[in-house]
């Protein structure tokens, strides 16, 4: 089945606040396998209202409305709904009770307009609503189902998830199950080619592709009649995208980050790492950090920006710096190398770059980055390209960083097993 | 004149981003004197796109289109409105250039797919895009005036700002003119609270008040014949709002940030800093290094998330440490006097607290931060509560980081020149 979600308020069409009910509602219809074409957004107007419910009555099979159900004058989705599904409003006599309950557990005087919430179209179904005095209404005719809910996020979501949810869930044929493959240090457009022949070969399951800033991600979802025959048509997909892909993929759980497989691969081998920043100033120690339960692994962290700090926290000597710059290979590596002798961490990340907007030359441009990493000894450093904004720049080092950490470490003990260290 | 948004991509409709482009450019046109009446979300699907943006074209003067312009085969935003508007698409030389130069600067193969970017709308005028491969392109016939953006916001907040924002400029009737005065250390509603009674009372200038995370900006926006006009208009009501904020205003420069405002604070008095955070592992350090120039201020950073670091680093006394626990404000107070010590900065600021969602107790909740700052001496320690997820937390710690430095040295010089220095 087809939903349409439309919001009513002018407070998102100016940009006051951030859409979030749109993105919940989205996410929690993908799950129960309606299709989703079109979101709406849409002022206080009662003809713009009319206008936007009427036209997607004409393409979808549920509408779910959120905002406008309050007691102002400006709260018209009730009335514009009720019309264009030529229904009268009547006072329901329940909603009044709670309303005057709502009020005088709260020892607050009711003003008349609270009334207005009280209204309910013939014929509907009324939602009660625990958090707030705007209850929720489902009206149902000819095979279209619309549903308005009260606008703020914490009235909407417990309407949502104890009465919309259960009655969406009714109408429904089949379910929904998506799985997401991320893979790191593999470029947006190589990683579409690499799986276009799939996502051309078949409808269910779906592939689709999502660039992140340093890494893609491949969604794929499959429909069928219960989530044990979804996940049986999803799984051998996942299995051929994970060998084509390999170790560039770092998880297929919905909630691990880049940043917590590389605390995971951390804790599974029982290493500590320190992390030593100059451009980045500290990002990609606040990316591991933002990983609960970090503690175990994380040393310390440096913020070297300066030479001073360079020479002075990791015994950097004043000669090299001179001889190949701050921002050089030779130093990157020194960095790493630096850090695990004063940390003593197992892994060490070290960052050296030019950042921008000025400090670029013909030699050394903006965008260009250092990255080394030690993994007990064995130091590894890469030379990255990036560009964009001060902030873009820093951003990409931030994943590249965790991208390179993974792989040394990754790489570091599938030498050990085969005995082929250079350590 | 009449604006209308429309986000293209499966990832909205499925719910897996938030779509904060709409409010961003929402807010933008707002500013701009341009009424928003429709927002739009629509999938990657040629059929539906157009519709769409046919639909959009009969409501509105200017579209701004985000999204779908990447180079992969699900990007169909500029074909779909290229098509709605009777426009063939042709191989543009410059970008064909300027993407071949993007992949060999990075050492990167170019798939053929990437040149689907490189073809233009016959007659539009291409936008640069310098931080992503896909250039923005306006078209523009029969006073309509659609405008094609890429999704990522790192591209598209930075191409509105330089390119699209001009351009809209010049289509309005008389100019509108902008200022904001920025404030920390109030809350949004007190802050509203403060302005109640200006903002009700005058349509020319408007004021309009965002909450952002620690800080509010108050919008005050005059429209007038020309832009000497709309600042005379603007002056008196910017100079109300510095006198009712006092010294919480600290900037009303559109491109002047908390952090900028700390760091031309030590540069103006020739102070240095170094930070050392533990929840935000980085944060503060990563918000002072996003100021170009940087460099001549910032000491060193340090990133003592365990006791252990805590010690080793900044010299804090195991005792102290099992008496008031990391947490505390003896805690914040030594690790802003150790670092003080250690990298012989002027100014330092210290981070302790809990950002959860674990390590919470009773006594010293999931949120409790204590924020310390040495000003030559000088330490001051302040406790926070914060609310939200760990993100959410850390955020709001690190801006009242800055905020707390930026009291602390404008109070210590104020002491200092009236000769009440407690130092």
């Amino acid at each position: 089945m087809i939903v349409e979600l439309i919001s009513v308020g002018t407070e998102i069409l100016l940009g006051n606040i951030v859409n979030t009910n749109a993105a919940y509602l989205s996410e929690q219809c993908a799950a129960l396998g309606l299709s989703c074409y079109y979101q709406d957004v849409v002022g206080d107007n009662e003809e713009r209202l009319c206008e936007t419910i009427r036209t997607a009555l004409g393409r979808a099979d549920i509408l779910l409305i959120s905002g406008g159900l309050g007691p102002t004058q400006d709260d018209l989705t009730k009335e514009a709904a009720a019309k264009v599904m030529g229904k009268a409003l009547y006072l329901h006599e329940e909603s009044k009770a709670s309303i005057q309950q709502f009020f005088e557990e709260r020892g607050l005087e009711i003003t008349d307009n609270n009334w207005k919430q009280a209204m309910m179209p013939e014929g509907c179904i009324v939602v009660d609503n625990p958090n707030g005095t705007a209850p929720g209404v489902i009206m149902a005719e000819n095979g279209k189902h619309v549903i308005l809910m009260p606008g703020p996020p914490n009235e909407m979501i417990p309407m949502f998830e104890t009465s919309i949810m259960p009655y969406l869930g009714k109408l429904q044929d089949g379910v929904i199950f998506s799985q997401t493959v991320k893979i790191c240090g593999v470029g947006e457009s190589k990683a579409e080619t690499m799986v276009q022949d799939l996502i051309e070969s078949q409808s269910n399951p779906t592939i689709a592709t999502y660039a992140k800033t340093g890494e893609v991600h491949l969604r794929v979802t499959a429909r069928a009649e219960d989530e044990k025959a979804a996940r049986k048509l999803v799984k051998p997909v996942v299995k051929e995208l994970k060998g084509r892909f390999g170790s560039h993929v770092y998880t297929t759980e919905e909630e691990v980050t880049l940043e917590k497989a590389v605390v995971d691969l951390l804790l599974a081998n029982k290493l500590t790492i320190s992390t030593v920043e100059s451009c980045t100033g500290g990002l990609v120690a606040a990316r591991l950090i933002n990983v609960a339960g970090v503690s175990e692994v994380f040393k310390s962290g440096y913020i070297t920006y300066s030479n001073k700090a360079k020479r002075r926290l990791l015994g950097i000597k004043k000669s090299l710096l001179v001889k190949h710059g701050a921002v050089s290979k030779e130093t990157a590596r020194e960095m790493a190398k630096g850090a695990a002798l004063v940390s003593k961490a197992d892994v060490t990340v070290s960052i050296t770059g030019i950042a921008g907007p000025d400090g670029g030359t013909e030699e050394k441009p903006v965008g260009l980055v250092y990255i080394g990493c030690s993994v007990c000894g064995k130091v590894t450093v890469k030379e990255y390209h990036f560009r964009g904004s001060r902030a873009k720049i820093r951003e990409s080092t931030v994943s590249a960083a965790l991208a390179l950490m993974r792989e040394c470490i990754l790489e570091y003990y599938s030498e050990v097993t085969f005995g082929s260290s250079e350590k």
